[in-house]
């Protein structure tokens, strides 16, 4: 069967919507031109759109040949759409308006090892917090992604991993959070929503990239020529269990010296709690719902000049580096961002030790000079992309005619 | 900006050649529901495919409501491509008819440490060979395929690599062979160009799969959707530099422990040869020119019940069997297909160790069982797939107007 593509399945209506999003203000010609839509076709659909209230004429004008072209944009206040990324350690909340512009967003405690349907009342009253605080009528809210950890069955809104406890193996999480928020939940993987997330930020170079999300555990994704990779069932790039040490820990998978073992901040502040003078001193507290903290504590101490630390996120950032070689050949890409909130003092650490690997080992590197980013919002990158796809795969409702 | 899909940069007469070539036989109603065109489009482009002589009206009918409508198909004679599968070791040479049967095949010695220029030489006296003997008309040929390891410069049909000796790097192979052979020559990755080959010979039950492409060195390909993973610069799944054993033998890349460098059929030779009792009784050779040779004396004697040949072969399946679960995590893939001249006799043990490895290990074991399966054609689904590339890729050329 011939392929149709990535477009397929995604109707006119929310590609121009898509346009919109990315180009802020855009002519009609320019939105035929762009999305190869007759321009007839085009008319036709915007004027549904502004009759549904979501797009609007714009105050600029389209200086060409001919008579002046009024631009088009989204109306920002028309819908919104909620983003939630949790790990056992991290509860991050935010709130885009339907331009895709964060509005609000929350940091918090995450769940710790509470079962999944404590930790959903939880998000739920932090959910209500901030749309109080922020005075976002609840009316107006399109719906909200839960984007978490693998590996997921993303279709039916459920973990596949017995993390934090047994009890969240397939417990039916976006279906619960569903009927809690009496609002649409979509499931998402946290690494693809934070790619989704840097490509909206904008930062990046190129539509083709790599990308690692870290908080208390390290996922993978990677975005080709703007599309995110996603595989059989949407489990990709899951480099946490590529093998960099093959007689060393053992991984949740059975297997020996996986990544995400090794060098994930939760292993890294174990390894540096069993050193009494270095958990003395930079006041470690040992137990995983700290186990970011204490990553960061460590991360301040090294870029204090501490040794120890130093050593040990270096130790993390080569076998990560070894990882990322192995995603670099396997993927064919030439840059990766670094994301996600272990990163937040540890990254240019992580840069540069990684990078020094890939441009020493990278088989394409004579190719292209490997290069690392660190991401321009390492914090909410993840969750914003979580309400970007609530944005581009929920349609506005239309309103009753006549 | 907004992808217009895999079917960008297709045009519509190819789009329809490849239905065809993947359904013999099909109604112009059908062509137009399945590639997205309009009756009256599909009616002309018809016309003007049945003027250049490649496509006929065929035997038989649809047997629909209304009125009968005539099958169309390709006109086999219409044109031919040649593919050619080169490694040091092997030399294969395939040439496919327009409906893309094969129709002649050569299988050779490769060009072993030969410079550039004089494989080029050897190669186009094999394939003046080949075409004289199946009296295949010379004007009737379309174009070759080169089909070879990586890493390439597909666009300029260069290698980048010192194999198998320096000279070979960035030596223009495409334009030599090109002007050699008064044909135009395309280049591909042989892993990616077996994959379309398997997709072509049909046995392969899903249309998202790896493959493991093993000669006397390993590649990988991965198919998604039908259409082959190519990354940035179409040196995607490299493989055999995924790391399995840190400490171990240095690589061409640079890193110690490679795949590659530890387990593919040119090491396992070696590690036979060093073995003086074993090397005596299968009778091996030892020179890299025999390494291929000395792998399938390895093979059949360990099928043969050789304790020592199996546990070089056991070691060689277990470090790839390694690899492929690295493949499978980051490609979320279930489904990975062996070929390559290498899997002639071994393939059957190399299947069973390593699908045991990845139903042990791979993280999505458990949304669907993970499954490895022996090529068809272990022997010439590579160069078929070169064969097929310049089917689908170089367009007939048009008759004069008038």
């Amino acid at each position: 069967m011939v392929s149709v593509g990535a477009t397929n399945g995604i109707s006119t209506p929310m590609r121009i919507l898509d346009l919109l999003r990315a180009e802020k203000q855009i002519s009609r010609v320019e939105i035929a031109a762009r999305s190869g839509v007759t321009q007839a076709t085009v008319t036709n659909v915007v004027k549904t759109l502004m009759d549904a209230g979501v797009v609007r004429e714009g105050t600029r004008e389209q200086l060409s040949r001919g008579a002046p072209r009024r631009m088009l944009e989204l109306v920002p206040a028309a819908w919104y759409a909620i983003g939630v990324q949790i790990d056992s350690t991290t509860t991050t909340v935010v709130i885009a308006d339907y331009a895709g512009i964060r509005v609000a967003s929350a940091s918090l405690r995450g769940p710790g090892s509470l079962s999944p349907a404590a930790a959903i009342a939880e998000l739920v009253d932090h959910v209500d917090d901030l749309l109080l605080s922020a005075s976002i009528p609840r009316e107006r809210i399109l719906g909200a992604c839960l984007v978490t950890y693998g590996p997921q069955d993303r279709e039916a809104g459920k973990l596949l991993t017995p993390q934090p406890t047994d009890e969240w193996y397939g417990f039916p999480l976006a279906t619960s959070l569903s009927e809690a928020l009496g609002l649409p939940v979509l499931l998402e993987n946290d690494a693809t929503a934070a790619a989704i997330g840097e490509q909206a930020i904008g930062l990046v170079p190129t539509s083709t990239f790599g990308l690692l999300f870290m908080s208390t555990g390290v996922g993978g994704a990677v975005v080709v020529d703007g599309v995110p990779y996603r595989g059989r069932s949407s489990n990709a790039v899951e480099i946490d269990h590529v093998v960099v040490n093959p007689g060393g820990a053992v991984c949740l998978c059975g297997t020996r010296g996986c990544v995400g073992a090794e060098a994930q901040p939760l292993a890294v502040s174990a390894l540096a709690f069993e050193r009494p003078g270095l958990a003395a001193r930079l006041d470690l507290r040992g137990t995983d719902d700290e186990g970011l903290a204490d990553f960061e504590r460590l991360a301040r101490a090294a870029r204090g000049g501490d040794a120890e630390a130093t050593e040990l996120l270096a130790a993390s950032a080569d076998y990560l580096g070894l990882a990322v070689v192995t995603m670099f050949n396997l993927f064919d890409i030439d840059t990766l961002v670094l994301t996600g909130p272990a990163f937040r003092t540890a990254g240019p650490m992580y840069r540069t030790r990684i990078e020094e690997l890939v441009r020493e080992r990278a088989a394409g590197r004579d190719l292209s000079q490997p290069q690392i980013l660190i991401s321009a919002d390492v914090e909410q990158a993840a969750p914003m992309g979580g309400a970007l796809q609530v944005l581009r795969t929920i349609p506005p409702p239309t309103p009753p005619s006549g």
